[in-house]
């Protein structure tokens, strides 16, 4: 009688067992994929960054080329003043 | 004898089920703050973009004015030639 | 005799002498135009200058500004780098 | 008695006219110069302008560079949007 019960709870926990580990690999599948995800938005991202950056050198430049051509309208307008 | 046995195991299938609990409850709140992190990195990046549009759109207000400024200046060039 | 040759040579004098009061009163409208229009020239040259300061200002004005919107960017691209 | 009268006027005459001749000349010296100056103002003017067509025509060249930029960023921006 005695063993009757033990081996019914033995066959519960070994059915529980079963399912969490079932769960426990969804889990760490979804894990794997969400580090996923989170690695290529870090990598997009510093991508992005990095062709902002670009974009940004060559503001820097049509800024300093305004200026140059600011300053030969500078020293055309003063060149026949006196 | 085979009472004992029975016992044994139960108690060892009671454990594991504990470990994989544990392990379980581990992951969930890994993954609860993957979710987290990825949300997150996910608002910013909107936020950034959206910073982007303003900045956006100042850049089509100056070259518009730079335009301007340069239609005025040919109309200038132009105004005394005759 | 003497005096009717001498009455010719003075006669021819003052036709020449009129011929060029005449030709002096021209010469003086001349002067008198041509620097009126050099005078014009002069204050539409200036005028022109003048105009052409204002466009200057303008366009320091847009490439300050352009400075402004470029170190916006340069700022915003760093702040999510860390 | 007449005639030296006649001589006497007829010098006078002759001396004005000398007169004349010398301010017609020099009336004829400073409009050569006026006009030497006014053609030299409108070829320094024409050079002028000239010069400032090229500044603008750079200009031009910088806006249109200036909106390549600005729309390699809008591109940028909304790339990675999806």
């Amino acid at each position: 009688e005695n063993a009757n019960q033990l081996q019914e709870q033995k066959d519960s926990l070994a059915q529980k067992l079963q399912e969490k580990d079932l769960r426990n690999t969804e889990l760490e599948a979804q894990l794997s994929d969400l580090e996923q995800r989170l690695e290529n938005s870090q990598l997009e991202g510093e991508s992005f960054r990095k062709s902002l950056r670009s974009l940004l050198d060559l503001l820097d430049g049509k800024i300093f080329e305004l200026t140059e051509l600011r300053d030969a309208l500078a020293k055309l307008i003063e060149s026949g003043s006196s």
